[in-house]
């Protein structure tokens, strides 16, 4: 099921750029914080004699167990004074069983204070890049080759991380937040009476969002699919349409603006991904690869002297 | 299947403390910043028009499905400068089908700036609160009067927000993170030679941690939670033991220490969670409760003038 | 001097995104810190009458003046306790000679706290929002209808604010920073053996920058630029070419790909600008801008009760 | 004087836990900032030339004179660029006369910017440990083995510290704050009515706090405290009753719930807390340790190169 | 004891610059996420009712017994949702016995959750201003009109607010801190040999630190206050003299440096102020207003309904 | 043209205090922040290979032209994970032409991270710096060895680096903010009726400012200006006079109070400055060596491996 060129690539899986050194080492801070306020007897019981951890991975071998969460895990053990080497790289499918991802190395208090946080992290990751992953694999399996993407549906205070978890998965993380790409959505077309209607109102957006942001329209029709695309849209979003709806539609933005970009999504899940494949539609957005990706089970093992 | 006394009573459903305000209002703060670090020509192009609109539940009458994150996303509104109206009250059942749970007033490109920072915030919470009213309610089913927690295998970012919607679902969120309860774990005992042994250790921390903090020791056999009783631990934490173990070795300590809290942990899930209740449990811990909830759907939907 | 379509829109002067509430009180809070660390016994001997002030532009009446900057000085005066009533309206021109632009009400020491900030956003914004006009002011008066844009040359700590004033002048502000727009340059050139050669480089970028991000790539050759294009580049950027050699290489960019962006910059300032414009290019950007806008001057004046 | 079992085991002088080093770098960050938000041109003057410097100890040899703060102390000089290198142990007697209790090394400027601090810091731990040993030791002396304990009375900004000093002293330092151990005290009891009274209100508060955290309720009887105890109290806290007031309504508390701890407080001080020591008293808490503990002398000594 | 002109002239007692409204909330802020990281369960059970309580002052009629704080605590309830309404001004003398200085109304929680840390405020910020009163008292009733200060001697994480009851209670609080007043003390005067000798380091700072600052240097002898008078200090602090060869040195300085202020410090307390206190003596500073100061007693009872 | 003793002395050109350490390391990450708050895909297509760049100065040679910055720029590389050798010394005449002034090692993603903020602030400093430069140049070369200043008219979130840049290039930053130098300007005096009148004000603010801080009084003739010091100002800032009204009210307070510093502002560019340079002029401040200087240009070049 080819699709229709100049369609968008998608990321090459575990090729995402993580957040800048200074971002990374923000979010370790904001973390451990909310791990930490207080001083903790235990983890001042074991010390700061230098210790060795295995950090393992326990539910791999799962067809589309990806690994992810690297760059953050690093950031939270650098904090807490620990050097971590990892034997499963960024993005590579996690081993079957009981495995052995990363050794940490630091001081006993350092290694338990960053613990629970680093495994947090590397769960949620890995989860959410395991299910983006198992998306793609749909996506592929059926031939189609547009780019599965997230959604802005992420966990507050944990965005950075889950976007780029998509990215491990080989997923687009689609944009970062408000500010990136413009998007109007169905509650701008709301309010367009005030911005003298609704194409106006893209006019206006497409003019303040600037040459620099691609702008993107949500549309619940083939109509408004098409007046859209007249009126700027880079990409038109087709929200909640019934798969042959979808397809017809996306057909007909084709037809009639071969370059703009047609995004499909509305509670598309992995079960119902396939109906939502077709060789009009450039991308599928799936909010469940965040807000609905279960946690893979990671754990830390201090190795006796 | 009547508990052992004198165990912990488990929290009310909804009857649950939330932070702050300082904290909400920081927090709030954070999320907002995270999805919005630039001016975002959607939302001002839709200017500051009194705008109403509908906070919507999509998922409910599901048996189970309960709102929660109220007082997270109300900060989050009041910070954009809306106002809400609930019509569900917080730990409610949330009605079957499509159902208006809230309204929200105040300027047009406020409450787009909130909405989706507000959705993300009660669609998993309330996801978080629904399992564990879930998980709650197959206790309750089986005539175990215990207490159903959480464990700090929460999202980096968002804990705050995830214990207490566990709270809201009739869990206990257990605790706080490092500096609440003291808790000694293996990593701890692996660590334990350099302090004199294990239970030199757990002396040593139930001075440190002091008397106004609860100790609680991990253990994997009955010999070694009889140890931790005996060394004054105030609550055992049987992990990973298989059922008919577990029951034994909470058996023995309960016999031995019946004012020692025994709690059960250790991958078990709402299928499980029946073999593992129990006379002699008086806490079983779920990190399935808050890692693998999936989100509730919410929807936002502005009011025509 | 008609522009090949499809070129981009330029803003609408005055209709630009302002910076969401939450960014707006958190500048205002750095901003008065920075210039009040400690306590003035000054401000404090004025005590806190309600007091009235006239915020008065000293430096209108030049063609090209314009107000900028009421939202980030509204935030610091409501930060301080007061309010502001605008009499000259964000993006008006400012009148002639010495002029009432706004009133200000609040606590004395309120006033005087919020004073030299509010000023020096005012002086600032309007600074650069006037160069801008007046570099529109040119490209409009020799028939370019092309968007003239800022760059990232803004001074650290306040370039949400500059950016905003670049808008409210008609120029486009340009990508917010890192992670908006992706930009490679001829840094990224110089590195790009390690990926496999530029046009690999460009390659990868396209699919890990994602779908949602345009793609910009510096050129300084209208062979780069040809190849850059074909590469999958949205925009070309010409970078210091000297005006007929640009306009040559714009001219064959556009031939062979009509739908790319052609941008020009590389030390362009007012005087030299009309050598840029050209029917081949969209963009022109102009660091000078907001790296070398003198500042307008602007005065409060406590009204005697 | 022996106290009757099973009471809560005070900690041992030095061994107490100090926040993890994000939370000591936060706070060095932040007092730092306090005390120079500007340049300082003395400082500069100095230079980067390798320094050493001694910090001496000024009052020492008193009885009870104990060095305290050191994790705060280093985390400092650290942000300042400087290593610590310390001839007296945290949590030892400080000899007497003018000791050498540390050597300072570092860049100039950066021994002369966390000197202050350093010293500020040093003087208020060990004053507070002090006067913390010296409770200790009256105790001791009177043959009581309870524990001594602080408040939540400390100074706002500098907690962690003022309660980490508690425990090099030998003290508890008591609850971090709100969410740790839950209190309820005289204003809770005030506000019950639309709890359904004091009892309900126990209740209600033991199942919201949840079974890892142990509850207080301050009573000033022994009648209240025999109702507090039988509601569930874990902790009752005897404020404010005349000494043998005191005495006979904890003896009391431990004949009817031999298992409930008994705390005294209530303007507590060092000459007047022999009477408040007894064998059912198992904690009297003493504000005065950290509110009112005058702060011990030391000083930075630049060596001469 | 008449002070030579042309000496500084020391607070009016109460007449004291508070920071300004947005330091005060983030300091509000940070104090009570301090206090309060975590929901607590105790403040929770008392609801939103209305709540009023009464602000008591438990340790006054003691002679120089003055409130101080209202700022500082203000804030904090105002974070807290309360509205404070003081019955005794900001440094007055507090009545004898137990009474109300203030009340404060709002929801109970957030009545509950400002409490400790406004009590702490106040009791400290009172210690501070009682002991700065009464210094000044001792001087003045020895007629010496000159300015009692304090120093950098603060607890860190509450200088502004230690510094603002200084001046509360009449006392000069000194420079803020680094980058206020420049200094040279002793450690700077061991390391002049870099900057070519001390007096070209006084010269060099004189220029760094510009015109807006005075320059203090710090001496230990008659001679090397001349000679810093002589190379342009504008204060000279004679530190840790005897009185008599203080008060010689002072008249030596005054003779050949009229216009140079003379401050006098080095461990003085209250009863060995008269000795510094001399005609040629303008300053003298005391450590010990800040660093031993006993807080005094306040307390909040919830008034019930 | 000697001026009247005993005015300030200037800085010398270069050697100006730098912020410490923790505030160049917050401002760095502030800065970082700003400019990318999400991850750049071309950065990280550049990825970790050690990587070598050449600073280069652009638009030296120019007299007067003077770098400045560095402690900012290498601050921003340090927190990007590189390190910085300069080649041209803080203060040193930037080199004629094309130059290269610093090398930057570190890996290729911080290298290109810290690129853009390390640009704009050398860009900005060195304008700042030179205006500076060229204004003390202007003075010198007409004989007059008083002090050029700047003003608190700087940019929002940089001031910490544009004072330092003036103390680069010679001139004297002025007071930092509010709470340094006390300043009572005109909207203070259009206050004082409810102080007890201007001269009232002034003696409460001498009181209240403390002995620590000098006190500045804006006037604006020669009466107001001999009000002003007798009532106790140290510095009378003769404001927007006319030169030759400036120099005669000048001569008058001088003849009446040798000691007070007289300081002449208005709008004061370089080309007028002369002017406003004279005998009994002790500090010429002005705005536009902050507010309007225009930035140098610097670039930054990746040396290919």
């Amino acid at each position: 099921m080819a699709r229709s060129p100049p369609g968008p690539a998608p990321p090459t899986r575990g090729c995402v750029p993580a957040p800048p050194p200074h971002r990374l080492r923000a979010l370790a801070h904001a973390w451990l914080d909310e791990d930490a306020p207080w001083p903790d007897a235990a983890a001042a019981a074991a010390g700061d004699t230098a210790t060795r951890a295995e950090l393992l991975s326990k539910a791999g071998g799962d067809p589309g167990g990806v690994l992810a969460g690297v760059p953050f895990a690093e950031a939270v053990f650098g904090v807490s004074g620990c050097r971590v080497t990892w034997r499963v790289a960024e993005g590579a499918a996690l081993p079957p069983g009981r495995a052995v991802v990363a050794e940490v190395e630091g001081p006993a208090a350092g290694v338990l204070a960053g613990e629970r946080v680093a495994l947090n992290i590397l769960g949620r990751c890995s989860g959410v890049a395991s299910m983006a992953a198992r998306a793609v694999g749909v996506a592929r399996a059926r031939g189609w080759a547009g780019v599965v993407a997230g959604t802005r549906k992420t966990t507050p205070g944990f965005r950075l991380a889950e976007k780029y978890a998509l990215g491990v998965g080989g997923a687009d993380p689609h944009r970062g937040g408000l500010g990136g790409l413009t998007m109007l959505k169905d509650n701008h077309r709301a309010l367009a009476a005030a911005a003298g209607g609704f194409e106006q109102m893209i006019l206006g957006v497409r003019r303040a969002g600037g040459f620099t942001r691609r702008l993107e329209v949500e549309c619940s029709s083939a109509e408004e699919a098409l007046a859209a695309a007249r009126a700027g849209a880079d990409i038109v979003l087709l929200d909640n349409l019934a798969p042959q709806e979808l397809h017809a539609a996306a057909a007909q933005v084709k037809a009639a603006h071969p370059r703009v970009m047609v995004e499909a999504s509305g509670g598309i899940v992995l079960e119902t991904l396939p109906q939502f494949l077709g060789p009009h539609i450039d991308v599928v957005s799936m909010g469940c690869l965040t807000h609905s990706a279960p946690a893979l089970d990671f754990a830390l093992r201090v190795l006796e002297p």
